[in-house]
């Protein structure tokens, strides 16, 4: 097992687990675009180098004001992190729910920062048959027990979305009974804009509903860490007054200005990528014996054929300088599980190339 | 007042106030190493930009394990952090400290680090005809009703150390009472090696003494964000099961190597630059008749001139280009109190110029 702190991504452990330096594995644990950063945004990072001996600006200004010109919405509306993660950890520290509610399988960080900051946690269970969503009467038992209620849109490790209508009723329901529901867009980025289901637009209804997006995923820098958070300008306050000062650095602050201004073309060419090698992918692994779900996020979530666990299949391809995520220890799924990224059409041949070869070997 | 963060170093908020680029003032309002980063920093930088497009090691092991061999001690006394400020968080996050005391003046995150994390605030002041160093007395009764006391070694904003051996009868007493003693040594490396009073060496004998230091400052790099806690490990294990995932980002970990393996040259130059170039200026500023502490770090603590305010000098000289620190809304100090980082020759010599001008206009 290679997810030593929980994640994937976690080159250094595949290093030392499998002999190889860590810039030499084919990485499909974590999500990252594959297209890599946008046309010059390294050249904009070399330029912006000689800014480190300054402290990166406290109220995130500069970047603040392109995003929220981007997303059509106030600054006050925004909370920008040190990463999606910080800004869930803002979140729980300024809304302090007793109980925290979660959709089992999901990111395991609902859980673990959750119970990090004190909260107490409940779950219920999303049903393979039912794309891993959970029952809406289950649901509406989670919001009415819990404070704070976390959603992934699209989930992950599935990578399925909660259709609008759905989500709508959830936080009509959330706000009715007290509860803050804490939706997660970190992929959303990656589905073709006219299919996300996202509240952003009417966020201003809702007074306890809480978007959390990631730059570092789409963006492909996740080393820089970056995200943010869109909530009522109440809750953006009490997050503001639980962030430690210049917890965003200057760098990750530079690059999402750059971000901001990406040509459209490179936001249209990572979406129509994915979606046609995320299709290619599915097949492939489907003629391989496995079982997918439809998922709309530049991950899938795969069940091993019969007799292979993600234990193994992972110490296999990790010995070929391939990395997967083994999913065996979510709740909800099982020993067979495994999630793999969508990445471009060589490394995805690559994928299945090595996953038929492997179980080729093992059938003999 | 351009402190709208509580903090100098805020090129943006001067740029809006005067009027100018962020980066055409001499900022003396931060204290930053004056030569800048060292040999070879931005070329190792620039090389590892494409490795920013995967995720940070979350337990930041290559750096703590270059950090450990050159503090000679062992790695489970290390926790890294995303800066000072996220270091001393950790430690409040996970000792929870009802009472947390402090002694003023001093750094401002202190206190407001306190209060976000809802401890009580007690203090007790320092005395400008003993250097701003607490009564002994007072500081036992301090240790007494804390939880927490937070020292700053040498302290902000006057860069005066305590003596090793009244260190040690705070640590002890500390030890006795039960209360978690905080050691802020951000700014000790700008001290001769000799003269530093720390209780690095010794930490091994103290199961609730916690040493802060920062990388940002020595080594010129706070836009990249990272520092580090010395303490027991049952401390640094209850910091780092506070810690959100990632939150020391991927560049500032190949930065905090980098520097680990920083030329003497450089660390020798940088203090002797400081030490004389103190000198001069503390000389400089008497000739216009201000008055300094003897201050051992990057920094003076400066009382103007009767008749002078911190807000006039700090917008007449803001106007010239030159940045200065305000010392006017610290607990324990006036309205004429500012500090003053100090520089290379040519920018110490630039500010006792542009001083004297304002002090010269302001007579006629």
């Amino acid at each position: 097992m290679i997810e030593v702190y929980g994640h994937g991504g976690d080159l250094e452990t595949a290093a030392y687990t499998y002999g190889r330096r860590a810039g030499d594995f084919t990485d499909f644990s974590s999500n990252i675009n594959p297209l890599g950063p946008q046309p010059g945004l390294m050249e904009g990072l070399t330029e912006a180098l000689s800014t480190i001996s300054r402290y990166p600006d406290p109220g995130h200004r500069q970047f603040k004001g392109a995003l929220a010109e981007k997303l059509g919405l106030g600054e006050s509306y925004l909370s920008i992190g040190n990463g999606a993660a910080e800004t869930m950890a803002l979140i729980l520290l300024a809304l302090q729910p007793g109980t925290v509610g979660i959709v089992e399988p999901c990111f395991s960080e609902y859980r673990a920062l959750a119970e990090q900051f004190g909260s107490k946690v409940i779950s219920v269970r999303g049903q393979a048959e039912n794309n891993f969503h959970a029952d809406p009467r289950d649901m509406e038992q989670l919001i009415r027990r819990s404070d704070l209620v976390f959603l992934g849109q699209p989930n992950n490790p599935n990578g399925v979305q909660y259709g609008i209508e759905l989500l709508r009723q959830y936080a009509r329901f959330a706000e009715q009974e007290g509860t803050f529901l804490v939706v997660d867009e970190a992929f959303i980025d990656f589905i073709v804009p006219e299919s996300r289901h996202s509240l952003l637009n009417e966020i201003s209804l809702y007074s306890r509903v809480i978007l959390v997006r990631s730059m570092t995923k789409f963006y492909a820098i996740p080393g820089l860490r970056l995200g943010y958070g869109i909530a009522h300008p109440d809750i953006i306050r009490a997050m503001t007054n639980k962030q430690v000062t210049w917890s965003v650095n200057q760098l990750a602050l530079v690059a999402g200005q750059i971000c901001m201004a990406a040509p459209p073309s490179y936001e249209a060419s990572t979406i129509s990528l994915i979606t046609e090698e995320r299709r290619r992918l599915r097949e492939g692994l489907g003629r391989l014996g496995c079982r997918t779900w439809a998922g709309e996020a530049n991950f899938l979530l795969v069940r091993l054929p019969d007799g292979w666990t993600a234990s193994q299949m992972q110490n296999e391809l990790g010995q070929r300088g391939v990395l997967i995520r083994s999913c065996a220890m979510y709740p909800g799924l099982g020993e067979g599980d495994i999630r793999v990224a969508v990445k471009n059409m060589k490394d995805n041949s690559l994928l299945l190339r090595e996953m038929q070869a492997v179980i080729g070997n093992g059938q003999q």
